[in-house]
C-alpha cells in the first residue's frame, strides 16, 4: 500500500483538538498552523474554535473527506471513532492513544488486537497506537505531539525511523547539533497496523529522502525488512541502523517496553549483515552516519590516513580506527618520502603522520601533505587532527586541499573550536572527539565499501558473517518456495512424529547432496561389493560378532579397502577366519574410513522473524564454550559457507595447524551450502536441523555428516 | 627527590623571554605576571624590558638564586644554559626545545642522553626536554607555554598528568567543559630526568590534589609506577589511567612519538590491575572519571537503578552498562511492588524502572522513586534518564532525592538542556550521552569498589586479571630480592648456557614446592622401591626393551600400581617373563599414573618495564588459537593464581566440563603461585621459564608439571 495518505496527507482533522498549544491535541494543530499548512480541520465538541481555527463538532461535519485523521483521544474511545473515520471513507489515521499492548497486560493487548484486526477489515492505514506521531520536513507536515520538531527547521534529506519517540528525538536533536537536515521523522509506536518495514518501504522509494537511520526494538517482519533493505541498496541509499537489545537486561527492558517478541541477536545480527545496512552501536553513532552521508559522496570505505600535529593523537586515532574496524594503512614510500620532503624536521610519516606542532610557524606544507595523504589508491579519506588555533590558522589550506581533492577530508578538533558551519560549505566533515570520530568512520566506511558496485560482490554473493557488510546478491529473503529449482524433495514427513531417526535423517540430506556416512550390515560377497559401492571408498570392513574381543589381532577389522575387490576378498577372509573361530557372525559392518579430520557442526534453526538461520561453529567444546560460530540467513553459497569457516577463530584447525593436513575446507563449504539448500526445501514441517560433527578430512577427502538431527514441527 | 623546585618553585627565571605574548618564550611570562606571580625575572640578552618587567642579559645577572629556571632556548643552547644554571646553585629547570629523542635520530637521542647524564651528574631536576611545561593551579604557578591554562580558571583538586602536550590540552577542556577544575596540570615531555612516575609519586602526597588522572604513552620505570600507585590507593585518592597503543599502528606511532620503547599491551594490562587505577577507553572516558571522582563519595560501585521516562532508554542503559562492565541489578521484589504502586499505569520495575512520560502530568512520585529505586544493598547509584522538560520539571524532586540519599544520582539528558551548573550544586551528576555515561560509571564503579576496604580484600589479596580491579596487598613490586623469606634456592645456573635441561629445570621447580612429573629408569627391585617412593604413587611400571611390541598384552605395562610392594611385585614379574620371552631388557621405567587431567600452561616472561609476568592458560590450542590467556605480575598467591583460572573461557574444562571429573584447580593454583615463587628467587639470570604442560589431575589428585623449560641470559 501507498502511505501517501498517511505521510502525504493534503488534508488533516485533529479530533480532540486541544486550544492548549501544549496538550497533545494542542501541538499539531499548532505545528500544523505555524507550517501553513491550509487543510486542517480540528474537531472539537466544546470549542467553537481551536488555536483561531474554527473548530468542527464532529468529524462527520468537517466539510472534507480528509488524508488523515489525527485522533487524539483515550484508548476506549479510539476504535469507535476510527470505525467512524472509516464510514466517512478516510483512508488513514494516526492513534496517539496509550493503554495498548505496551501495558503488558492482557487487557492493552486486546484492545490493540483489535485495532489490528478492524485495520485489516477497513484496509484503513493505521499508525501507531502509542505513538508520537510523524514530522514531514520536506512537504512541511507535522503530525506530532512531540515538541522537538517544529516548522523552523531547515528540510533535508536524510529520514528517522524509530521504534521510540523519546529516542526519536534524541537523535533528532543529535544529529541536528552536527548540521544534518530531514525529510521524514517518523515514530512506529507499537505497529498494530502499519509497521517498521512498511515505512522502510515507502522512504526506499521517497524521493525526498536519500538516508534513512533507524532506532530498533524488534521487527514483526523480518523479509519485508530484507526487501526494504535490498530497494535502499539498489537505490544507494544509506540505511543506518541501531538496535537495542544486545544485553539480556537490555532485551528484557526492551520486551516489557514495546510488548514485541524479544529478537535473538543473532538472528538480527545475520539479518543486518544479509541487508547489507551500516550498523550503529550507539545512538550517538546512529546521529553520526547521518551526519557522514552528507559528505558521503566523497568517503570510498573506511581506510584512513590520519595526518596531524600531535604524534599521540595520531596513535589514539589509529587505536580507535582500529578497534573499530577501521584502518590506517601504511603510506607507500614515495608518499612517505614526498612527505619527509614537506615537513620541516624529521617525524613519523608512515600513517598516522605527524606533521608536529611546527604547523604554528609554517602552514603552507599543510595543503600538500594532505594532497600527499590522499594520494595512494589504498587510502579513502583523511583524518585531520588540529585543534583550536592550528586548524584556523590552518583552514584556508584545508579548504584548499578539499575543493582539489574528490576524497574526503574530516577534521578532528578536541579542543571543539572549530566553525563547523564553515566547513560543511567546504564538505569538510569535522567532529569533536576521537573515539566518535572512529567509530562513524569505521560503519560508514564498511558500510560503502560493502555498496560500492565492484570489489566485494565477485563470488561471495550474500553471507554476511565474516565481515558483517557482504552485499546481497538475491533481494529475495528465505524461506524460499519449497523445493524451487531443485530436482529432489524430501521424502513424506512421517505422520505425528516430531523427529526423524539418524538414519532418515542423513538419508535425507544426501538427496540433497550432503554427503554422510552410510554404513551397512553385509551377509554376502555379492552385498558387500554394491553397499560397498553405494558407500564408496576407502572403507573399513568389521566382522560382527559377540564372542570375538581382539578383532584386529584376528584380521577382523580391515582398514582401507579401496576397490569392490578389495571389500570382497576382505568378505571372504573374515568369513574364513570367524568361521575357523567358531564364533557366532551376525555379518560384516562396512563404513567409510574417516582418517584424521576435523569436527564441526552446522546447523539450522528457523527464527520467528527472519526464518531460516545457518550456525556454523567447530565442534565439541568449541562452540559451546569460546562461542566461536558464525550465523547467516539462507540462502548461503558454497563461498558464503566457506567465508562462514575462515571468519572463525579456530578456522586454524582446519587449516593445517601444527603441521596436521589441511581439512577439505572447500567440501566442508559444499556440505553446508547442500544443508541449506535442504532446510529450504524442507517446507512447513521442517523444524530446525543439525550435523554435528561434520567430519571435515583431510583435503581432497571431503566432509561427511557423521551424525545428523532432523526435528520436525507436530502437526 | 622532592619536587618542589620544580612544581612548586617560589622564584622562576624565564631564560629566552619574549615580549610576544604568543611566543613560546612569551605565553609563561604572561601567565605568570596576570597570575600575579612576583619573583619573575626574564631574561633576555636584546630586550631592556620583556613585558613590562625588567628583563636580566644573563641568567648570571638575575639577583637571586631561583628556584626554577624556565629555559626557552633551542636544543643547542639548552645543555650550556643548564650547566651555567647549575653552577650559579639552581636546582630546577624546565626544557622546552624539541630536537631530541622524539626525533627518532641518533644525534637528537645523543642530546637527550647528554642531558641525562647531567641531570644526574649535577642533581638538577629537569623536567622535559620537547614538554609544554606545567600549570599549578592550587599555587597559580604556570610554567608552561600552552595556552589553555589560563591564570583565571578556578583552583581544584584534580591533577592532570600527562606524556603529550596536545592531549593535556584537550583532556583539560574536555573536563572543564564538565566542570573538573585542577590543582595540578602536568606534561612531562621526554622525560630525560624526571620522568612519569617522580610526577606521580609527587602528586600522591600532594595535599591539594584528592584524584589525578593520567595519559600515558609509555613508562620508563614500573616499579616506581606502582608504588607511586599503591600510594594512591592508600591515601584513597583516585588514579585514572588511558594508555593508549593497543593497536599494532598505535603502538607504533607512539613509539615513534615519544621515542620510548613499545610496551607490551599484556604487562601495562595486569600492571594496571595490580596497582589497581581506574581505567579509561579514551580520553573523554578519563575526563569524565575525573568529573565523577567530584561526586565520588557517593558512588559505591557501578550496579545502578536505571530509572527512565522512557523504556526504549531504559534498555539502551542497561546494554551501554553490560557492555561496559557495570551492571543493572534485578530490584528485590519488595521494592519492585513498592515500584509498582507509585508509577501510574503498569510499566516494567524490575530495573531498568520505566516511569514513562506519564511524568509530564505528574511527578511527584518521582521523589519517592528514586528513594525505593536507591533503597536496596545491591544498588550503588540511580542513572536517571530525563530529558529535557521532563527533568525541568522534575527537578525539585530529584534534589529533595538527592538530599536525602547517601547514595549518587546520575542524570541523563540526551536533549543536552540540563543546567549543569545547578545539578553540581545539588551533587547531582550529569552526562547528556548515554554511551559515556555508562561506561564512566563503570569504570569509576569498578575502581570505586575494588578500593572499597571490606567486600573485596578477603583472601584474594593481589592478582587483578579477573575483573582488573583487585587491590594490591603487597605494595613492593617485583621483583623481590633473591630468595627472600624462602629456604630454598636454585641450583648453581650452570655457566656458558642458555637454557636448563627439562630434567634439570623440573628438579629445580621441585625445590619450590612445584609437583614435576618425574620419572626414573630402574634396574633391580631394590632400586624399584626406592624410586616409587620419590616418584609418589599410583604408578605405572613399563618394561624398556626394543624387542617387545605389544607389552600390555603380554603384562610388560602395569598400571595403577599404588604401593612399594606392587611395584616390587610388578618389576619381578615382568622379569620373569622378559626372560621367558627372551628378549633384551633395558630396564623398567616408573612414572606417575596420570590419568584424565586437563592441560594448561603457566609461563613466566619478564617485561622490560614491570618485570616479572605470569601467563596462565589452557594448554594445546586453547591459549593459541583462542586468546584465553591471563596475564600478572608476580608476585601471585594460590588465590591468585585460582581466580586466574576462574577467568578464563575455557575454566569450564577443568571445572566437570560435560560429565568428566572435576580437575584440581586448587593444585593448580598452588602449583602455578610456587612456580611465581621459584622465578622471584631466580635472580638476574633468568629470563624465562614456561611449564606447558601444568597437567590438572581430577579433583584430589593433584596437579604436575610435565614438561619445564628454563631459559637462561648469557652471561
Amino acid at each position: 500500500m501507498s502511505l501517501e495518505p498517511l505521510l502525504r496527507p493534503r488534508s488533516i482533522a485533529v479530533i480532540g483538538a486541544s486550544d492548549n498549544k501544549a496538550r497533545i491535541g494542542g501541538v499539531p494543530v499548532d505545528l500544523l498552523k505555524r507550517a501553513g499548512f491550509a487543510r486542517l480541520y480540528p474537531v472539537n465538541p466544546k470549542n467553537e474554535s481551536v488555536q483561531g481555527l474554527p473548530a468542527f463538532a464532529d468529524i462527520e461535519s468537517v466539510p472534507e473527506v480528509v488524508d488523515l485523521a489525527i485522533i487524539a483521544l483515550s484508548a476506549d474511545l479510539t476504535l469507535p471513532m476510527l470505525e467512524r473515520c472509516h464510514a466517512l471513507g478516510i483512508p488513514a489515521a494516526m492513534v496517539y492513544a496509550s493503554g495498548y499492548a505496551e501495558t503488558n497486560e492482557a487487557e492493552g493487548q486486546a484492545k490493540q488486537d483489535e485495532l489490528t484486526a478492524f485495520a485489516r477489515r477497513s484496509g484503513m492505514q493505521i499508525a501507531g497506537p502509542n505513538c508520537m506521531g510523524n514530522a514531514n520536513f520536506s512537504a512541511a507536515i507535522f503530525t506530532t505531539f512531540g515538541q522537538s520538531f517544529q516548522p523552523g527547521e531547515p528540510a533535508g534529506s536524510t529520514a528517522l525511523l524509530t521504534q521510540s519517540g523519546n529516542m526519536c528525538a534524541t537523535v533528532f536533536r543529535m544529529a541536528r547539533r552536527a548540521g544534518v537536515t530531514f525529510s521524514q521523522v517518523i515514530n512506529t509506536g507499537n505497529e498494530a497496523s502499519v509497521e517498521f518495514s512498511d515505512y522502510l518501504d515507502y522512504l526506499a522509494s521517497d524521493p525526498a529522502t536519500t538516508s534513512a537511520v533507524c532506532y530498533i526494538e524488534e521487527l514483526r517482519n523480518g523479509p519485508k525488512f530484507l526487501a526494504a533493505a535490498a530497494k535502499f541498496r539498489a537505490a544507494g541509499k544509506l540505511l543506518g541502523v541501531y538496535k537495542v537489545g544486545a544485553s539480556e537486561k537490555g532485551a528484557e527492558a526492551t520486551r516489557s517496553h514495546t510488548a514485541a517478541l524479544a529478537g535473538d541477536t543473532a538472528a538480527y545480527d545475520a539479518a543486518f549483515a544479509r541487508a547489507g545496512v551500516a550498523r550503529a552501536g550507539s545512538l550517538a553513532e546512529l546521529a553520526d552516519l547521518a551526519y557522514l552521508h552528507t559528505i558521503g559522496d566523497k568517503i570510498g570505505g573506511g581506510n584512513c590516513a590520519v595526518l596531524s600535529i600531535s604524534g599521540a593523537a595520531g596513535a589514539i586515532l589509529a587505536d580507535a580506527l582500529a578497534l573499530a574496524g577501521g584502518d590506517t594503512p601504511t603510506l607507500p614510500q614515495h608518499v612517505q618520502d614526498g612527505l619527509t620532503a614537506q615537513i620541516p624536521g624529521h617525524s613519523m610519516v608512515s600513517n598516522p603522520i605527524d606533521m608536529t606542532g611546527n604547523v604554528v610557524n609554517s602552514n603552507e606544507f599543510v595543503l600538500e601533505c594532505i594532497r600527499l595523504a590522499l594520494s595512494p589508491d589504498n587510502i579513502d579519506l583523511l583524518l585531520l587532527y588540529m585543534p583550536g588555533n592550528f586548524l584556523t590558522q590552518a583552514l584556508d589550506q584545508v579548504e584548499k586541499a578539499a575543493a582539489a581533492s574528490n576524497k574526503a577530508i574530516v577534521v578532528i578538533d578536541t579542543f571543539a573550536m572549530a566553525d563547523q558551519a564553515r566547513l560543511a560549505q567546504h564538505g569538510i566533515g569535522y567532529f569533536d572527539d576521537f573515539d566518535r570520530a572512529a567509530r562513524a568512520i569505521s560503519a560508514y566506511g564498511a558500510w560503502k565499501r560493502s555498496s560500492s558496485p565492484l570489489p566485494f560482490r565477485g563470488g561471495a554473493g550474500g553471507g554476511g558473517c565474516p565481515d558483517g557488510t557482504a552485499p546481497v546478491e538475491s533481494p529475495h529473503p528465505n524461506p524460499s518456495p519449497e523445493g524451487e529449482g531443485l530436482s529432489v524433495s524430501w521424502p513424506p514427513f512421517p505422520a505425528g512424529r516430531t523427529a526423524l531417526s539418524e538414519t532418515e535423517g542423513k538419508e535425507a540430506l544426501a538427496r540433497f547432496g550432503v554427503p554422510v556416512v552410510l554404513d551397512a550390515l553385509v551377509h554376502s560377497e555379492t552385498e558387500a561389493r554394491s553397499e560397498a559401492a553405494r558407500i564408496g571408498f576407502p572403507l573399513v570392513a568389521k566382522l560382527v560378532s559377540p564372542d570375538v574381543a581382539h578383532k584386529t589381532e584376528h584380521g577382523l577389522i580391515r582398514l582401507g579397502l579401496a576397490s569392490e575387490d578389495a571389500v570382497a576378498e576382505a568378505f571372504n577372509a573374515m568369513m574364513v577366519k570367524a568361521t575357523s573361530m567358531n564364533v557366532h557372525i551376525e555379518g560384516v559392518t562396512l563404513e567409510p574410513m574417516l582418517a584424521g579430520g576435523v569436527e564441526i557442526l552446522a546447523g539450522v534453526t528457523r527464527d520467528a522473524v527472519f526464518g531460516w538461520m545457518l550456525t556454523v561453529g567447530l565442534g565439541g567444546v568449541w562452540t559451546e564454550l569460546m562461542k566461536d560460530a558464525c550465523h547467516a540467513l539462507l540462502p548461503v553459497s558454497d563461498a558464503d559457507a566457506e567465508a562462514m569457516l575462515r571468519s572463525l577463530k579456530g578456522f586454524k584447525l582446519l587449516d593445517g595447524y601444527r603441521g596436521a593436513p589441511k581439512a577439505d575446507v572447500a567440501a566442508a563449504a559444499r556440505a553446508i551450502a547442500a544443508l541449506g539448500e535442504a532446510v529450504l526445501a524442507g517446507g512447513e514441517r521442517l523444524r530446525e536441523v543439525e550435523v554435528n560433527p561434520l567430519l571435515v578430512l583431510p583435503e581432497g577427502n571431503g566432509a561427511v555428516a557423521v551424525d545428523a538431527l532432523v526435528l520436525l514441527k507436530e502437526e
